[in-house]
């Protein structure tokens, strides 16, 4: 993957819900969250007694830093909490990530529909908040109490574990698409348009002349379908003008044989293109 | 996040397309790699040029066994392929994955989209891969040659660049949606049923008589517009017959003030339950 990279000359999408790290344990693991959290434009990162204490200074610094591969301005924004109620003090509704059941009554939401839950609510001014625990052992019941649903991720049952960071991306991922749309960033490369059927069908008759001089269509009986199947597998590529040029001299080609160089010819376009 | 990890007691999810891994710069990315399959239920693992070379064994087989957690059987059941023309041979279609545009006459779908038709041409019989290219370059335009449509990921474009487990896990989140269904691993916890609206009612009638005593309905010309909006704060809540009695006690001790210890009673049934 990569291969595009962080681009400066872009704006960066900002805004969503706050991403608030309960309790994590590796500095490490927040510059990762930082990053994926720069791939799907989350711009609000909170962290709630992280264990090794905040990762902007001391030994930790490097770390999370090169976690964050080009993400670091959201390190340099995080805001540090001493406890999860001032965290979320400030949030209409909170969203608490979880991979069991936590015997809560509570809405339990897939990441997808909590997404599209979220984008609604943004887009009327609410702020949101998403929860995630430590690493190994996952938010406490009380911090579960704090929020309004739950949010969970389909997977597969004999192996249930995420990792923080990978949550953090899922939760991005499902954000862009409910907040930015699900398109993928490019489209295909430009082309043609599909060549008139005239022009397909021109090449068809030549193909199926030259193909029945040479005793190509055995069992007769057997033409027309043959026919149609070849004609059929044609129209699956969508030819352009330029598709049509290139098989009708490829079928030249190999009708007339090896090309003879005539040194007069030099220059002049070819009549079976490249 | 976590909280549930490996179980070995739950069958392993298995199938879907082929993860094929094309010239991996480090070993512990692959691992990782593993580990994102395996929380999403695929199973087939392929790597083409490795540049560490075969991570099963020697220097490097720490790093990238410890990067897959317990998905580590995923390594063990890994294929190595000298060429990516003999890794995609047994497949009847292959997707490149890339962040960006390649010149190139072929369809570009977003990773549900890829997914969902993935998992319709699966469950037809065919057997389909998913290339991903080195970390740093992705893959070569030759190499996407080989495919037969594009898949990319919407991204911030500021910040575009996934590294290459999070790519597979995005892969795996949409083959876990699109042919295991995305609803969240667990519901709501059990709860009672919605309680009867008569006994809904009566609550209010009780509330609503003893509000009145109080004086709380003030000025008086407001009284109908503030009951509805009393009403209207409780069926929010979707009350159940435990709710509505937990309500109804709490209303019942803050109207009798504080209660007064009757040894005789203890072990009777209490009417503020808990």
């Amino acid at each position: 993957m990569t291969g595009a990279g962080t681009n400066h000359t872009i704006p960066s999408l900002t805004g969503g819900p706050a991403i608030i790290l309960v309790r994590p344990q590796l500095a490490v693991n927040i510059g990762m969250c930082a990053r994926a959290m720069a791939n799907f434009g989350l711009s609000d990162l909170r962290l709630v007694n992280p264990r090794e204490g905040w990762p902007r200074t001391g030994a930790l610094r490097k770390g999370a830093y090169a976690a964050a591969a080009g993400a670091v301005h959201l390190l340099e924004s995080a805001r540090l909490f001493a406890s999860l109620e001032e965290a979320v003090a400030d949030l209409n509704g909170v969203f608490a990530t979880t991979a069991r059941e936590r015997g809560q009554v509570k809405s339990v939401l897939a990441a997808d529909e909590a997404m599209i839950e979220a984008a609604a609510r943004i887009r009327g001014g609410e702020k949101l908040g998403i929860l995630f625990g430590p690493e190994r052992t996952g938010l406490a019941n009380e911090e579960v109490v704090l929020a309004d649903k739950i949010v969970s991720f389909p997977v597969n049952p004999a192996y249930a574990s995420l990792n923080l960071a990978q949550a953090v991306l899922l939760i991005g991922y499902e954000w862009m698409k409910a907040a930015h749309g699900s398109a993928p960033p490019f489209q295909q490369a430009e082309r043609s348009p599909g060549a008139p059927r005239e022009m397909v069908v021109s090449f068809f008759e030549y193909l199926e002349g030259e193909l029945e001089r040479v005793g190509f269509f055995r069992p007769l009986a057997k033409r027309p379908v043959m026919q149609n199947n070849l004609r059929n597998m044609f129209h699956r590529m969508h030819l352009t003008e330029q598709d049509v040029r290139s098989f009708r001299g490829m079928v030249v080609r190999l009708v007339e044989g090896p090309r003879v160089e005539r040194p007069k010819r030099k220059n002049q376009p070819s009549d079976d293109n490249g």
